[in-house]
């Protein structure tokens, strides 16, 4: 039987960058502290091919991940991005022409979490994991590693706010007394989405959850399942009384990295996203950043 | 060559009740008061098929499609429900051996709205159109339509802003005072998707612009693409002063239709649905109605 | 405190039909034959609201969600439709003014799977479940429960098999000689996604894994994650030698019903649709279908 | 009136990268050569922000976007990707602080195109468009530019039709002679989308026809809405006769680049990925490059 990947191409004989699989999805094992998990990942595998060959054995990857992922369900990974480096190794182990792999993952995970200890339920997130290894000419392995966390909250924001009380003193003159000088007033508020990826350069773990209690900080409140009445309250004042446009969001998050994250290198490099679904409009607002932990420490930026 | 959909059925001699196309998308012009507009269509067109015919021959289906549809580009139609019309009749014409045919479609649809009218510009929603069209045992056709409308607004929970004023006047002793008894109070507020269908047993017409008009005066605000400090203002106290749950943007529309919709017939079907993105949870609440405008305009329900 | 809820409306006194969360995602964790496996479940769960009342208090709702789903973590429960009929009871327990309850749930499901034993792998499924519970006018809860399964695999159209097999006759009249009658064809093949739920009158129970073994068998061939060489050409060959339209799927899933599911009563309502993913076309075909499943016995239907 | 936006940040004084909105959705006229048409575009705008400002004045987007796309309902502009550039470079006017924004746009795109003229109708497909605004030190501003398109077509495995050759010899010995070589066997075959973006270094125009004939050259067969029965068989045809692994499409496209797109200057960045919906996998199969049109055009690739 011919071997047609390993032919030469027909035409165009280009190395290329990336060749192969996604969106497949596999169930995997993670030990945490507390007890087994089961995250239904979606993965995306792929590895460089060389010029003279016609195709990637694509069959590989499948059976790589089948091998590192299936087996976890009796032997549990420690995390989701140490089955990333276990994957990213493995496929340039097996595709002895590539010098280059990467594995994207992403899984829905569940943390419980409550506005009070007894009103604690499963809250979800979404956790992200990358690995990317490079086969140097003397046949040595690197591997970059990234983890990653998304969580949703609620931002209210703070310029509606200062227009709604010039608007309301007129009405209201009384508000303009010093003891209502710290009331909270009324603002449009929304559900925020925000990201934080830490690109890690070397062995260093971090633990998804402390990314997730960054994210929640820097929102003007987290959210939650169970809310009784007086817990509705609280939420909605803790928001009204952290008022953030997502520029604030962004840079409260990312000044507070260095103190939450000591132990980390310099050379983390640190990419942040934060969405605001607007409840005024029927669009998003945005904004985004990469800047290393170094930059981040040296930069005064708390 | 033999025709493989007239023979019989391998197994499973069952008439089937519904075969067809799904996700095709077709431009679509119509012609509007104002102006000839394109809308990017995705329809759902299938037959019934009888138990003694192995398939439906699915490619007369994309042809109608094409030749309805695409003649529009020279000759608009006056509305996607019209040519949903079209297209079902022609769907039994086209099928001699199918005896029901249906036609669902969607489009986005943008409305010059704005806060003021020198702020207007295009803000988005959905249209919807089905048409169900049925073969009489005497040869005859009868025509069954559909036409409806989706609207992203915003509403402002009662509830919580009157746990937040409970919880305020503790810490404000003021706020008590009866010269702030209209002060409008914090609250969570969020996106609302609101959706309005009508079954219609006969020719009568409908505006999509009344449906999205009914929506948008229901739900605690409309929401605008332009708006400037003093605007949001306005649209974040429009919202406060007209607290509501999905419950009362429901009724709220429901209770309005018999004013707005007095030439439509008593047997026109209503199917009301809203969702709103809760700001202070991770999930959505929803709530959906069906009822005839018959059945609204003796309930007395204003 | 006021009860904002237990307010009347301010307009439009309307008993409304459902009220409820939705997109509320939640890990469950069921005992199954082999392992305990967590599913991570998206649920909707609602029920009607009397006229008199001006909101449905939502927060029970997600009260009960968390207790029912969250205490799974440590006494699993037996399946994903037992759980739902579980909220399903608590809802009406809970919403003491509402006669109706609704919970709809669904939820990746995986299972090993492989073209053979050596080469078994997680392939991925869809689970969904429902439980509607009404109040009778003495008190009594009446529960009616579905289950179903959808699994992506594979059709091979028939007719464009025959088509080109007219055509190559022409250019090949080898192909004519009686010793190839049997050659399989090429033709257009692609993902088609079937779906098959039960609506069950009473308690009788139904294995996730029956149904979407039962899908798998109406396909033209079931689809795998580890394929090598040998294994593609068998997969293909068997998706040639079982061509199928969307039509000829549904009907052999159907018929094949009775003999596989002997046990559930005849008015179990039988929903069953299928989707195939044309490759020669950017829109999809599909089929569907609703019977009883005593109707599918007197059919003879097989 | 307070300018919170002109403030200073609370905490973090760091520039961000970007800001601004996503999601917003408008409808854009265009002048074609053979007619007006009207795209519902998907548009993301942003700048970056200084240190030392809390906040974006993100109304300004909004009112850009109406103006400039608002306008083109009565004066229709020459593409999507000079929208963008338009929007561009009215971004840095209107934020005098920021130094860089960016514009990215989707719409749907249809095609009148047919396996023969008498069969011609619309057929989707994506475009794409992005411009880059940068400011000088010496306040001139820099536009980079990309368009793009995508498209779905076919592909057809010819590994697979290797060893299913291989098996059907075995079993059909006639299989083996000289006047059956070229007999297209069966193979798995299934949908292909396949995206080719150029970033322009300069003022260039390129057709977004051309994309998308570029693209649906390279992949094993285009694809039809309408396909009578002899038309299918010659589809199939096509595509077993140009059997094509991802890699194969992604390398003969990039191949025909040179040819196709002579007046394009070499600094030209192409971006180009291609994705298999396998119809024997659940997942996906794919691959993706980055290169210039210089190095194309010296590396031989034809």
């Amino acid at each position: 039987m011919r071997d047609i990947h390993a032919m030469s191409p027909d035409h165009g004989r280009l190395r290329l960058r990336s060749v192969g699989l996604s969106d497949i999805r596999k169930p995997l094992t993670v030990q945490r502290p507390d007890a087994t998990r089961t995250l239904a990942v979606t993965f995306r595998v792929a590895v460089d091919l060389p010029s003279e060959r016609k195709g990637s054995d694509l069959s590989r990857n499948a059976e790589i991940l089948a091998e590192v992922v299936d087996q976890t369900a009796t032997r549990p990974v420690a995390s989701l991005e140490s089955a990333c480096s276990a994957i990213a190794r493995e496929l340039l182990a097996r595709h002895p022409s590539a010098t280059e792999a990467s594995v994207e993952a992403s899984a829905e995970y569940f943390l419980r979490q409550g506005v009070s200890e007894e009103k604690r339920s499963f809250e979800d997130y979404l956790l992200l994991a990358e690995a990317h290894s490079t086969r140097g000419s003397d046949g040595s392995i690197t591997l970059v590693r990234s983890i990653g966390a998304e969580a949703v909250g609620m931002t209210a924001c703070p310029c509606a706010m200062e227009t709604c009380r010039d608007r309301l003193v007129e009405e209201f003159p009384l508000l303009a007394r010093p003891e209502l000088k710290d009331l909270p007033m009324i603002t449009h508020n929304q559900r925020n989405r925000t990201r934080l990826v830490f690109g890690l350069p070397d062995a260093t773990e971090v633990e998804a959850d402390d990314l997730i209690a960054a994210i929640e900080a820097a929102q003007s409140s987290p959210t939650y399942a169970i809310l009784k009445r007086g817990d509705e309250a609280q939420v909605v004042l803790d928001a009204h009384r952290h008022p953030k446009f997502v520029e604030d969001v962004l840079r409260d998050l990312l000044a507070s990295l260095p103190d939450r994250f000591r132990s980390l290198p310099d050379a983390t490099i640190v990419r942040a996203s934060t969405v605001s679904e607007e409840s005024i409009h029927k669009y998003n607002v945005e904004a985004s950043h990469q800047v290393t932990l170094g930059e981040l420490r040296t930069s005064g930026a708390r």
